[in-house]
């Protein structure tokens, strides 16, 4: 599938004359790669959401941070945009390029400094693979918590750029919850540590400040990450439900029973059927909706919890209930899950994986409401989420060679996401707003919330180098979207009136 | 004890015409109670940092929501500072008031707006006590978690402005991790809505970088709080030791067991022996050191983590592990620590509270050092602290009546502050940096980095009206004091050079 690009950021942006970048970065930095070639530049020319591309106007692949700190030096000289790049797995297009800007990738940038049993931290360079900094500290019985679908290949430096969640973000936090120090360079190539190796820092918070802000900021050169102990016991629950509605109400049961599961994910039928095709995980293929529930922790807990939860799950209307007998069949349960978004992508040429989160009482209400768009849309939906933080991902399925489907999946994609914001919840949960939620920004937040983040930017970046035209839409951009701020639930939608 | 104020704060403002500021508040707000008189602004003339006193030049006292922006717009016109108070309870002059600015009293907007016991929230007004909170969500078996031992008087909106802490801060985190929405007012009157109702909120986290903003960038004028299930079980273990370094050294192997104890607090000789005369808390007044620890959870997890606890204790070298043998003994064991501060006051005419926080592993040499310093200045020196979080509290007790005993006093703080930079910790734990600890802001960051704490506050008050002279330095201030920032734990203090 493909989307037109919004030509108008590139468009705004003043010409750069390549050569004399090409010879500054190479008088300043003779070791530096840099990529120019256009079949070297063009795998460069997407992240993770590849419906939207553009060629960069150069790659540069630093080793080292002394040339992080040159790189921005030059660029900021000659007044060259700069877009960071981790791994390019984002689904927002936090990452994506632009033809009048250098893409910095800080995949090289990949040792782990320092992994510390004692002081429970390891510090690690931005390029590091969120997996590999839990194998690194596999040896003293912990790991990094937060766990994205990409872990085995995103990088930690991506992951801070985008507060990127995962399956145990419920229990142990977000990125934001599992950091205590970055190093970082402004636009202009000076050097900042945010965060301290204590557990509090003085002044204004900039170490959350930079956790999510898609590169806007600064560039982070180096991550020092919360390190935690693996708990001895982890089992897993599978409920199936006839009517969706009710697996929705027993999560927000659940958490007010005072259980935290270490993860509590939902998938629909259609969801289901697709995962059952694809890995056989022993999954009820008749059930509405399937909750699956880790409890970890110590054994007596564990066991007690376990116990609890197939209580609550069976007054909320189980049908059935199954606890993994077996580390193997854990396993099982867990990858129909983990596999969920592969295995909905052989049902349909293509799909649009939305991320919007709402809070946990709203779930049943919203799942019946998108269910119900879904049909005016003429469109399926798969649902396969993270229930207990109220993170839902439809996943909008349609065939983009079918003309004036794939801008229909789009407008459906918007509704849902302005319909997360009319139930007092969130555009975004883990992949961040990038290039493809600019516009639901405008729904999202009023004119002085957004021309406050104007001035957060222009604080950092003032003539707003860094990443230009994700993140943050201009007033004027929102002027244009038709002022789409919901507030105390009031939209200007019909089809979203009963909210 | 007095201190001289520093009266280049209030010099460097322009002139406030007081008569006409309080004739255009009453003109827009006829029903806002205004204080002017000289014995009304008395009792405002200093927090809970009762060594920097001066009288404002108006307090004004709303009741509604709608007042407060009134307020801010009326200064806004007239460039007169604001300065927001709670309770009054802060330690490090954060609501010290100016001579020529306006004192904004935030405690009358006290009402509890809602608790939700299925969402799990509370959304209350910023002058409602901290304590109030946990009282009105009782009934449903939750509560707040955050705890500063001010809890019955300071209010949450003076919390959020100090991101304060508390005994329960090791699990349960500090006031950034247990809110989830403000509503703000700008300092020119503009109502914006920071966070969501969600777990998760697009854009730059705003919500964080208010918390412990000190009332700098903007009016809180409500708090969505997160409420936690009271644990249903909860222990106390009191150990004892001989050796100081072994109490501290303890600390760290608990945390590195990967238990975390609701509690872990410290106290040394001076301190035990002044709680115990005071409260007859039953310690081993013979100890150079104790710990408390609390652990809480269902009832097969503490019993386990007790035996845990008290296994480790004895192996770091204690003399004595006592289990509270009922929630009597329990509470009185509280007690001793929870009046600690007050208990050390009758030692002593006068004493200085610090706050400061290190990395755990740092504790023992951190406390034996401190020791050295109060001897080299013939100080002496209690100690009751959040050892867990590495948070410190050392009181200097010295007597303000005999000549130079206070700058004396003042000298070993900021020495003690230096330190726990040195070490890679923090100048403030919980109590922040407000009026008190703004010279050691220029040990603890670059001179890049005050810039950018500068630039950000200019983002939200570009003229330096809300709380002025408070948390971040000028830099010009730094220049001043000598360019204390420490680097790679290489400090300019021959004191110090081990480290």
């Amino acid at each position: 599938m493909t989307m037109l690009y919004d030509e108008r950021v590139d468009g705004a942006l003043p010409t750069v004359d390549r050569e004399l970048l090409i010879k500054c970065l190479r008088d300043a930095l003779p070791d530096l790669q840099v990529l120019h070639r256009e079949e070297d530049l063009k795998p460069y020319e997407c992240d993770g959401l590849a419906a939207y591309r553009t060629v960069p106007l150069l790659v540069v692949l630093p080793e080292r941070v002394d040339q992080v700190q040159s790189v921005l030096q030059v660029c900021h000289r000659l007044t060259v945009p700069v877009v960071a790049r981790g791994a390019g797995t984002g689904l927002s297009g936090g990452a994506m390029p632009l033809a009048k800007g250098v893409l910095l990738v800080m995949a090289r940038l990949n040792r782990i400094l320092e992994v510390s049993p004692q002081g429970r931290f390891a510090r690690v360079q931005p390029g590091v693979r969120n997996l590999a900094i839990s194998q690194a500290a596999a040896p003293y019985g912990l790991y990094y918590a937060p766990d994205p679908s990409s872990q085995i290949a995103c990088t930690i430096g991506g992951n801070v750029a985008e507060n990127a969640g995962g399956v145990h973000c419920l229990k142990y936090g977000l990125t934001v919850h599992n950091i205590l120090k970055l190093e970082v360079f402004t636009v202009k190539g000076e050097r900042l540590t945010l965060g301290s190796d204590a557990l509090d820092s003085p002044g204004f918070d900039l170490l959350a400040l930079f956790t999510g802000s898609e590169g806007m900021l600064g560039i982070v050169t180096e991550v020092t990450v919360r390190l935690l102990p693996k708990p001895p016991v982890a089992r897993v629950l599978l409920a199936s439900f006839d009517r969706v509605e009710d697996a929705a109400r027993s999560v927000a049961h659940i958490i007010a029973a005072g259980i935290i599961p270490g993860g509590l994910e939902m998938m629909d039928n259609l969801a289901i059927r697709a995962a059952e095709d694809f890995i056989h995980a022993g999954y009820p293929v008749e059930a509405a909706a399937i909750l699956l529930c880790e409890l970890d922790g110590v054994e007596a807990d564990v066991h007690e919890d376990c116990e609890r939860v197939a209580t609550l799950f069976t007054q909320a209307g189980a049908s059935e209930v199954r606890l993994a007998c077996d580390e193997a069949q854990r396993a099982r349960f867990w990858a129909g899950r983990k596999n969920a978004f592969p295995a909905v992508g052989r049902l349909s040429p293509d799909y649009y994986c939305m991320d919007g989160t709402i809070p946990r009482r709203e779930l049943p209400r919203v799942l019946v409401r998108i269910s119900e768009m879904a049909r005016e849309y003429g469109l399926r939906v798969a649902n396969v989420f993270h229930a207990g933080d109220g993170n839902m991902h439809p996943l909008i399925l349609f065939d983009a060679n079918r003309p004036g489907e794939l801008e229909q999946a789009e407008s459906l994609g918007g509704k849902i996401l302005e319909l997360c914001v009319a139930v007092g919840g969130s555009i975004t949960g883990e992949h961040g707003v990038g290039r493809e939620k600019i516009n639901q920004m405008c729904a999202q937040f009023t004119h002085d919330e957004l021309r406050v983040f104007h001035a957060v930017k222009a604080a950092f970046d003032p003539q707003g180098s860094l990443n230009p035209g994700k993140n943050i839409p201009t007033l004027h951009r929102c002027a244009e979207f038709g002022a789409l701020h919901v507030h105390h639930g009031q939209l200007p939608f019909p089809a979203l009136e009963r909210f």
